[in-house]
């Protein structure tokens, strides 16, 4: 079996996540090709030292311009923050190395699309850590509409619901200012949603869409204060609600927001379809809920299935039946697959052109609200919206 | 006390259901004033004349327009299908004669405001039942709304998920049929959401809506069958989205379905605000969940409470503490309240005026739909739109 | 169809409760035989009148003798406190009426098989109230036991969990003196599950028990206090644990208490088998809970089923699917098949005998208690213990 | 900060689960005392050497003797099957290393007070793997106890649900032999919910129990099978059950059991005082409910607390808030915090002593089945049961 290098970008909290997925991956699971973890890259010099150290890697550097370069690299895992992606990820791809890009893929349509080509022109492996599609319930209802037991889709509904922003002394941070993050809970939390939908339903035809800033003045930070001046503005949303219309003739609704209170990360969707429906909870993220129709009326109701038998998707490699796994799971699965798609040499969905799809979708939904009307989301990668 | 005379309009379900709700009135609460049901009207003789019998009326009649005029008739209960209520609204009142009326008032905003103005011109009291709005959980979620526990309202989302229609094989009946049922899904159970959402929330200023039938053709009904001919074209909606901003700044999801396999009458609204948060969900109706964030960080989360304690609405008058109340009790209030509103001439919300602006909104959402735009409630109302 | 008048014993809460019952019984229900509300019996005329006239008796009575006498009176309803059902039970069994008594049966053995052997001999219709049993959920439980659906029973676990009684505060009634309520949570609470047992499982053989009380003083009444003397002891049990051996070979576990913070009145079992399992719990009294080891691994799991379909219990009679009942409708099925009883000249189940064996096994645990040992059911029933 | 060689005894399931473990404490935690994982012991050194290079341990040895005496190492975690614990951790108390011991501490009482004896004599950090005291929701209960918000404790009900030997076709493994396992359910599921109490409540005065084998002949394994005999009988415990009194006056009840299908491994806990409540179900294990009787009566109602804030235990070292974490991380803590009782020379609870009360309980109870009667657990430690 082939060892491969992996170089990872960023130290901080996704780097933690995702050297320990890949430490994970080898524990736990048998991946098809050997990666080893060769050197952690960032800015800071003292804290990328001790990030190294804690998380075990060998070697940590302050360039990532030379590391993208070297030899025994062949895995680069870009887990800063957005609006970075593209450079290290162009740079990447131009050396032949594979890439695992933390979301979102970019800040704009047109640097997700020019990432895309860049890795399709290379012929490199590219996935996007969307790890929610691979927290095992959300893999199991996939695999319960792939095997017609929804049957036809008829309706999907998602929310993700946060809190965290509803206190109004919350200071203003990168996540609430437009330009450092894009948008707010909309493409924040929206994002996976969208991608989700991509995955279990299919794409989206158009979108309509709907948000709200409901603390438009926030404090500073004390490092951003002046004399007389201590709060600024918010222009991005603390919440977003969108409907849909899917190509393959479902109906859906979409809701992100960060001041739902008592929701903490409630990311729930639930899909119904002619022959049965699904439901999914974050905060039960071992659990799936499954309804059929084919049982006899008399019995009839939503099952909650305890997602962790070896019957389930990635089952066997965790505990045995009834023991949880938690959110750091899903990276696991995310590096796992990823690395046997490098094996193959085939790209894991979603791929970073899937990711372009989300983009666009986000988009739509942006210009809707701007225009208070439906966009199509092929006007939108077309251009001509 | 004074004792008035009960005129019952129906006797089918819904006059099953009310006449009950009399009789539960006087033997549960004690109204200010004291019903006497003295007649039960419906066309089909040998069926008024057996409810009559089983409901405990001792008369009845196959003639409303004379039982209207009766001088020991002071109380007119319509529970008949809602494309009959105008002509015995509009008699009712004319005879100076308390109204109570199911839901919806009316099939057209213009029937409503009609009706609406006939009420107020003869001066008598008034109101639609709106049943829902009195399960004593939505009662004290709006109790906690009036005490500020949840500050000022960001969000609303609303469901009302059944699933009786996902069948292809339930036949066309008159609920498929735009000339007899006005809408599908959103005006049957929309309506309802609308009215909550106006008892919890406020006017709702805008809206666009989605709807889609899924199944588009269905089996006849036998005696409606040709040679040849043994399906029908279904011209209502299955399922209905709608986005909504509310005067008061609050954004809001609404759905309505029937074909959600899983959810047989699962009607849940979520309430998120500055202070706190509540839930309901209508297959658990003695349960209101709410958040407050005035609770430590270390203890905070939703709680449920079992709304049965005498410190709860209408909490005295029914079982010790923690024996559930069903369905039916929401009727035995919206009962109790309007005789009280009889004995104290004030029409109890809501009242006729109140049915309009849901069938506004109603209205409104149609036109979204149609046009493909956000709609404006008081267009709708003004005659603009 | 034959009419037969209906004497109610008690006007106070289970007096309020059973004359609804008997109303509902006939306008939602088609008993076999037509039941006619004569009289209604108290030993306060202010009270009983009063009562009569809310609750819709056309006459009332101070003096039960007289009325359990009267020609025109076939059914007795016993709906005074336990520790005087005896003398009315047997003088209306000596007068060939049938009888429908509340729980307890009595508050001795001894009584209730006295009471037991004059139904018995006077070949009347007899049956205890014991209305949990015909909570449609419950009644769906065995069922599914009775289908086979859960195989051979290994489990039973029943709490019964209220918390009325945790305030130190609350003084002394009769509820708390072992001379008047014959024991505390024990008796009270543990008699229902008992009794579902033995309809759920079958015969105990042999338990043992472990009571408390937490609160060993408590204010006196008012009325009862002396000076110097404003508290008393309470002697009964707050809390009582016991297991039990069933004559089929499960083994279970009971609990009743009234210091359960937080549940009001959240009565609970489970019953796992070799094939299946059920789970209930009153504070959400529409659902059943339901595993069937006959479904694939990957899909199991416990399931929500809402009991309100017309392929339900008593289903049929209620309103449409997914609109629940509340604890009254239990009572309202208990007429009814009393009626129907009563209609077919046989005694419904439980019957005073069954009641007797309730009586048996409660016997049996306060033994275990005071001996400290396992106490056999038998025994109790043959004198030996 | 001094560095501690660790050797690892046991290389399969639990191997695994503590050497990931003490990685998960050194990236995740900052445990004040750093450990080296030096080397990894077990018999079969194909499986041992592949663990080795697996979990990321430098070096493998088949002769835990010759480990437990090297100078390179001070900390010996014993994660081999329960009948042998005693020499392993025996010789490494002599030779002075601190010793983590996976539970059960013994199968006997006297092998377990032995090995109690011998680490205190040598003065040697101990403790034994109750890892379920360390699910954060399970400490959050505990704090709730200790700053006095559950008040006097009156009740403790405790059940390990898990159903996977209810399949007759389940084959006879050590786990279905006394010999090997000591007891069925009772030990293996039973010692947790008694390390538990201990912990939540504590000691208990006295026992009495109740067990079944419902399945009493099962398949042989294969290789166990002679000819014409390929079944064997069951020698252990399906389920078992017992009641409690405390020290402190509280009583309880406690279930174990292989047999309860839909269960995969619920383990609950519910504890009722005169202040509150707790409800702890592993199945969801991010979770707490907690009832408190300070709240108003109108909103009173147990709450669902997401355990995972930074002001939850263990929380600052997870995830963001509403972020799950899974079976695993309850041995994180009890590495972490096992690693500071070293650096702090102090024991952290339980250690072996605490150990050998569980223990005592479990020998009470089994004494109590085989007589009938209850038992003593000071008794039994005395030796005078």
């Amino acid at each position: 079996m082939e060892t491969l290098g992996v170089a990872m970008i960023g130290y901080k909290f996704m780097g933690k996540v995702h050297s320990r997925a890949y430490r994970d991956a080898i524990v736990l699971f048998e991946p098809k090709t050997s990666p080893e973890l060769r050197v952690i890259c960032g800015r800071d010099e003292s804290g990328v030292r001790d990030a190294a150290d804690r998380y075990g890697w060998p070697e940590y550097s302050t360039n990532w311009e030379e590391v993208v370069r070297r030899d025994d690299i062949q895995i680069v895992d870009i887990s800063v923050p957005g609006d970075i992606h593209r450079p290290i990820a162009l740079a990447a791809a131009q050396q032949g190395k594979h890439i695992l890009c933390e979301k979102p893929l970019a800040n704009s349509l047109s640097d997700a699309q020019e990432m895309a080509q860049a890795v399709e022109a290379a012929g490199v492996v590219n996935m996007v850590s969307f790890n929610y599609r691979r927290v095992p319930a959300v893999v199991l209802a996939r695999e319960l509409i792939e095997a017609g037991e929804i049957g036809e889709i008829y309706h999907w509904r998602a929310c993700w619901l946060s809190d965290w922003a509803t206190s109004p002394y919350i200071p203003i941070t990168w996540r609430f200012q437009r330009e450092r993050a894009g948008s707010g809970s909309l493409g924040d939390l929206g994002s996976h949603l969208i991608d989700l939908a991509h995955y279990l339903i299919g794409p989206i035809e158009k979108a309509i869409g709907l948000t709200e800033t409901f603390i438009k003045e926030r404090p500073l930070l004390p490092t951003e204060c002046k004399p007389g001046v201590t709060t600024g503005s918010v222009n991005v949303d603390d919440g977003a609600l969108f409907l849909a219309r899917f190509e393959n003739g479902a109906i859906g609704s979409f809701e992100a927001t960060r001041v739902a209170g008592g929701s903490r990360e409630r990311f729930i969707f639930e899909i119904n379809g002619s022959r049965g429906s699904v439901y999914f909870d974050f905060e039960r993220l071992n659990e799936l809920r499954y309804f059929s129709w084919r049982e006899h009326a008399r019995t009839q109701g939503y099952r909650t299935i305890f997602v962790g038998q070896s019957e389930h998707p990635y089952g066997r490699r965790w505990w045995p039946p009834g023991l949880g796994i938690g959110y750091d799971a899903s990276f696991v699965h995310t590096v796992y697959d990823f690395l046997n798609g490098v094996a193959e040499n085939k790209s894991p969905s979603p791929d970073f052109r899937e990711a372009v799809g989300v983009q666009a979708v986000l988009e739509a939904v942006g210009h809707s609200i701007e225009e208070e009307r439906w966009v199509k989301v092929s006007d939108v990668l077309n251009g001509t919206q």
